[in-house]
C-alpha cells in the first residue's frame, strides 16, 4: 500500500497528517509551497483540481476533504487510535461534529484570509475580517457548551474528531479569540499537544 | 426503530428528506416554520442547539449535519437504493463530494440569504449576495467538469450524493447560474426529478 500526503504547515492538512501519524500506516508527505502557488500548480491540478490541501494519494486514487480523508484512515487502520466504532449512530456523531467543523467552524475562519472567495471589493473583504472574532467565537461557545464530551472530543475514546479540533483551537490566537475562555478546548489542546503524533507532525514542519 | 427529521421547506433538508424515502425505512417529518423563527424556539434549541435543520431524531440521540445524516441512513438501510458500498476507497469518494457540497457549495449558495452570519454591514452583504452567481458557477464548473460521472454522481450506482447535487442544482436559477450551461447537471437534475422519492417529498410539501 502507497499513500502520498499532500499539505502545507499553515493549512487544515495538520489534521490528516496527524490521523496518518495515529494510524500507524506507512505514508510519505510532500509539502506544498504556497508562496510560489504550488497548489495552483498544472502537476498539482491534475491531483486535485480544487487547487487546495489536503489530498491523499493511494493506489486505488485521490481523496480530497479533510473529513473523507478521517473516514477513509479510520477504516483502513481498524486496529489504530483513530479506528471507527462499529454502532451507526456513533460513527454519526463523528460525523456531525466534523462536518460542523468543515462547513461552519473551518468557514467562519476562512473569512480572515480569505475574503476573496466571496467577495472582490477592498471594503466588504476588510468588513468579514472584522467579523471572525465574533464568528469564531459562536462556535467555540457551541464545541466547549454542546459537544465536547471530554477527555476527548466525544468522551473517553480518541477519534478522528481530536486533530481536527485540535488545529482549529490552534488558530484561535490568530482569529482573536481566548482560548482561556474555553477551559475544555484549552485542556483538549493541552492534552493533544502532549500526544507523539502532534509532536511528529510538527518536527516534520520544522525539519522541511 | 422511531425515525422522525425536523426540516423546513426552503432548505437542505430536502436531502435527508429525499435519502429517507429512497431508504425504505419507516420515518415522520415534523416541519418546522421558518418564518415565526421556529427553529429558533426553546423546544427546537433542545433539539438542535445550531437552530439549523436538517435534524434527525433517532432513539439513541440527534443526528445533525447533511453528510451525517445520509451516512447514518445508507449503514442501517443496507439492502436499499442509498447502501454503502463495502470498498473504503468508494465510501471515501462519497464522503470526498459531500463534504464538498457542505464546505464550499453550499457555503457559497448561503451567502445569497445569510451574509448576516459573516457580516453586519449592509455594504458587506450587498457585495456578498452579488457574488454568489460568480462563486456558484466555479463550484458547477467543477462538479460538471471533475466529479459527476453520470448518469449519477458518481457514475451508475445511485447514492446519498445524489440528493444533495440535486437539491443544489434545484437552487442554481435563484442564484443567478443558468443550469443550460451545464449538460450533465441539468441531465441530472431531470432524471431525479422522475424518482418516486422526490415526487414524495414535493406531495409532502404540496400538502403542508
Amino acid at each position: 500500500m502507497s499513500i502520498t500526503l499532500y499539505t502545507t504547515e499553515a493549512s487544515i492538512g495538520w489534521v490528516s497528517h496527524i490521523a496518518l501519524e495515529e494510524s500507524g500506516l506507512e505514508y510519505k508527505v510532500v509539502p506544498l509551497d504556497f508562496s510560489t502557488q504550488q497548489q495552483a500548480s498544472p502537476e498539482y491540478l491534475k491531483i486535485n483540481p480544487k487547487a487546495r490541501v489536503p489530498s491523499l494519494v493511494v493506489e486505488q486514487g485521490v481523496i480530497t476533504e479533510t473529513p473523507a480523508i478521517l473516514n477513509y484512515l479510520a477504516r483502513i487502520a481498524p486496529g489504530s487510535s483513530i479506528a471507527l466504532p462499529q454502532d451507526p449512530f456513533e460513527q454519526s456523531i463523528i460525523d456531525s461534529f466534523n462536518s460542523y467543523i468543515c462547513s461552519t467552524v473551518h468557514v467562519a475562519h476562512a473569512h480572515k484570509m480569505r475574503g476573496h472567495r466571496w467577495v472582490d471589493d477592498e471594503a466588504a473583504k476588510k468588513a468579514i475580517t472584522a467579523n471572525v472574532p465574533r464568528t469564531m467565537a459562536v462556535c467555540m461557545d457551541m464545541i466547549e457548551g454542546e459537544f465536547l464530551v471530554g477527555p476527548w472530543v466525544h468522551g473517553e475514546s480518541f477519534t478522528v474528531s481530536d486533530p481536527y479540533l485540535y488545529r482549529i483551537s490552534s488558530w484561535l490566537e490568530g482569529d482573536g479569540v481566548d482560548i482561556n475562555q474555553y477551559p475544555k478546548i484549552k485542556s483538549h489542546h493541552e492534552a493533544m499537544n502532549e500526544r507523539a503524533s502532534v509532536q511528529a507532525v510538527k518536527a516534520f514542519f520544522a525539519s522541511v
